[in-house]
């Protein structure tokens, strides 16, 4: 059973202090997908329009993506550009033409309607409740979302978070949808809505992840060269869904590593433009990632007796 | 053998969205030892002026606190005022007037002359030369510094740097030092020119401590009630420090372990106002805490059969 995902397939233009790329592969199901493929067969569901290179999502057929569910629809595909500021740390968007993402409305293949997990990309939630009501079967729902759905569609949005096992969403994003400056009570205030699994992405800051019993963090990892953030959070859901799919059983211990296995495709996917280096990466440069990660937080709680004054 | 700090003996007043206080103990050299009180003796260097409240200084005396290095001048004692926005993590400063620390120059006690461990808190470069020329032997220096003396005494804080062995920094600090925005390529860039071991306090996002082997991340403490932030960064500086004081030798596990237990302490220097919290804050209550800090970062890494596709 696959890891079904719902979100945008676009054509992106991104310039970082270290280059620039026009009309380069991405979108939420892409770099999700490019992501999470690593580890899970993945199901797509989206829409471009005429003017797509479908050529460029071989590269996610060659690695097992089922692309049954993109739609090629008349009109333009969706385009976003932006630039980020030299730290990397916030970016402006240029332009987002939404093209014929704006009134999509997905139609399910019958081949994707009892996936094990579904991931509801950063779209218009009432898009998330039509993907959703066309699955007949699944065991795990996650969502992400952001500031405009937040804004504008909030009450479809906490239809959605009442359907949701774990919300992915960034600390802005949490903070301005509980009303909430605390992460963690922001968490708890999302818990009660619905999603009892609360990812907080957080950058360079790394990841929270909030359950019921515990909470747990992974840093950002240390990265001396960045070369484009984009996709970074969407790659983290990739790697953590695509983890959990891999997995029989999810208890808190494999929803911790998951969450690590998330962050090191996020790390790997900043170190190039689009999902180039989410395509190539191998499974043990991955787990090597995951040994570092490690290493970045581990230190020895020292006994009583050695703190007396 | 004591650890000396210098730094700012101030009357705060302060607002944060729970509460305020007027004229309340702060300043660096009185949070830092606060805190560090709790690990290991500790002689202070300062100055406040004739309207200083001096029983105030009792609640620091009562732990320990060496004080013969306060000193007593005509003037204005240092006082700071700001206010914190919603979420804590920015601040507004209001006012601050130096008053007698404007022109202090120090004089060391006879028995502070050879210390284990220098604290240089954050304050004029040139008075931390002062205070390091007058020290006749010393293992470890550390020092903190901020925007303005990054900006107007560049030249003095780089002879203090390269008589450093640790700089405690916050992440917004080290870039503009190291003109550097990426963290991991500032603090190589300080290395170089003198303190061998960098610490970047990230706030809520926890801290950073990159020495020549490796790199090292503890995140903030999830706390659901942050009372005010003040003096959190110098509460983590004595933890820090106060922890190392109190052990023979400072291996790579030590100045990990050093980085939870200044965590520990700036997480609860936040839960009250001035040093409230350092003050009555039990040994048993930090361990406990430093054990939660480890059990916010374990995850296990699953063996590689475990993660093939």
């Amino acid at each position: 059973m696959s890891v079904l995902v719902v979100g945008s397939i676009a054509l992106d233009t991104v310039e970082t202090p270290f280059g620039k790329v026009e009309d380069a592969l991405g979108g939420s199901a892409v770099y999700f997908s490019a992501s999470a493929a690593n580890f899970h067969p993945v199901q797509v569901v989206g829409v471009v329009g005429k003017d797509f290179p479908m050529a460029d999502l071989d590269l996610l057929r060659s690695r097992g993506v089922d692309l049954r569910g993109v739609a090629e629809r008349d009109g333009e595909s969706f385009r976003w550009s932006g630039v980020y500021s030299f730290d990397l740390n916030s970016r402006e968007t240029l332009e987002t033409r939404l093209g014929v993402f704006a009134d999509f409305r997905a139609v399910l293949p019958e081949e994707y309607r009892n996936p094990r997990i579904a991931f509801l990309g950063n779209i218009d939630p009432e898009l998330q409740i039509n993907v959703l009501d066309q699955v007949e079967s699944v065991e795990l729902v996650a969502c992400d979302t952001m500031n405009l759905w937040i804004d504008q569609s909030r009450e479809a949005l906490l239809r959605v978070l009442a359907r949701t096992n774990i919300l992915l969403v960034n600390d802005e994003e949490i903070r301005q949808l509980a009303g909430e400056p605390n992460l963690v009570k922001a968490a708890r205030w999302v818990q009660e809505r619905g999603a009892k699994t609360v990812i907080v992405k957080k950058g360079e800051h790394g990841a929270m992840l909030v359950d019921e019993e515990s909470v747990f963090f992974v840093p950002g990892y240390p990265l001396e060269e960045v070369f484009d953030p984009t996709g970074a959070g969407d790659a983290f859901a990739g790697g953590f869904l695509g983890y959990l799919a891999s997995h029989e059983q999810w208890s808190g211990e494999e929803l911790r590593s998951a969450v690590v296995f998330g962050s090191a495709m996020g790390s790997f996917a900043v170190e190039d433009f689009s999902v180039a280096r989410l395509s190539d990466v191998r499974m043990d440069e991955i787990l090597e990632r995951v040994r570092e990660f490690r290493s970045l937080t581990t230190f020895e709680v020292p006994l009583p007796e050695a703190v007396r004054v």
